[in-house]
């Protein structure tokens, strides 16, 4: 199982914990330099990074993937691909996917709504200081949790009815109610049973 | 048409524009006032809020609704739900929507899956100083865009075969992809018109 840290241009988080390989993805590819870190992969348009800064991460010696700059897939869609082409088991945390402009944000919070990466959305996750992104597919799954964390939010991709059992709140067909999130639940040390009836769910634990 | 501002307690983002009624929810309501605001309604569960804080906001005559801490809507929610109310006509620019806690975030991202709200989704916009928000149903739609925005973007609600015409990428059956985000697309100074089979579309325009 490789660990692979990505690092995307939006919030500067630096990429906490062992990882075998670190991916930038455009601006995220020289703040990982600047911040001293490997960079073995560079994938992006590069559009916004100027020549002097382009010498810089190619003699750095990373493996260099240009996308086109008009493209339907972002980056970091390209970046995951291109990763679970080579490493198909990887386990892929992505930083500086929150903050900047929305739409990519959003883009972000929903790579699992791709295709192509649909199968591996068990081993993607996003990640900042405070925040932690998991997310799980149609079945019944336990789901992990950080204990450092306050709060749980559960976010469905499709109108679907959850259940969510060992939580502070629980959500059972006796009292269920329809959210797109159910926010501001809560872990407390008991297993969690989320079960997914369709499409999948992003589960987002933070802390203020 | 009485035109409302709703500041909630994320990024802080003064509320541009001419407003008749303003709304402060949790602990909007303060920045509101610290800010010059007038503070017309209060409305949240003021559980992050000092007795010292509460008692600013009370003697600043606002009219005041406490919500239970523990509830099935976010403070958002209801205090859209208390403005619908009286003013069903009312054109709705939430400020403060962005940055803070993802869950937040997103739940003010899917306001319109409330089925109270959805309704209303046509009169509900999230602003700050670099990304503009709008709602359309289903149905056929010109998008209204402000020309300071540099990039557009078009998010489903579920997934439906979504039709954009007059931008610089349209998006037809004839070349039509699958996607969760259309993002970093442009208005070129043509009328937009969006088609919306089924769900809604949330229409990011955004800057750098």
């Amino acid at each position: 199982m490789t660990k692979v840290a990505l690092l995307a241009g939006g919030d500067y988080s630096p990429p906490r914990g062992d990882f075998d390989l670190y991916i930038g993805i455009d601006r995220g590819a020289l703040r990982l330099l600047e911040n001293g870190f490997a960079l073995d992969w560079a994938v992006g348009d590069f559009d916004s990074i100027s020549e002097e800064e382009m010498t810089k991460i190619v003699s750095s010696g990373a493996r260099i993937y240009q996308s086109p700059a008009e493209k339907n897939d972002t980056d970091t869609e390209l970046a995951l691909k291109l990763l679970f082409k080579t490493y198909p088991l990887a386990q892929a945390t992505l930083f500086g996917a929150f903050g900047g402009r929305v739409d990519h944000f959003l883009s972000n919070i929903f790579l699992p709504s791709d295709p192509d990466l649909q199968p591996y959305m068990r081993q993607i996750h996003l990640a900042n200081d405070t925040n932690f992104i998991s997310y799980y597919p149609k079945g019944e799954h336990t789901v992990d949790t950080h204990p450092e964390m306050t709060y749980l939010a559960f976010m469905t991709d499709e109108e679907t009815e959850l259940s969510i059992l060992g939580t502070k709140y629980e959500l059972t067909a006796a009292n269920y109610f329809k959210k797109k999130i159910y926010s501001s639940n809560e872990a407390i040390g008991k297993p969690i049973t989320l079960t997914v009836p369709s499409g999948y769910v992003v589960v987002i634990e933070s802390k203020d």
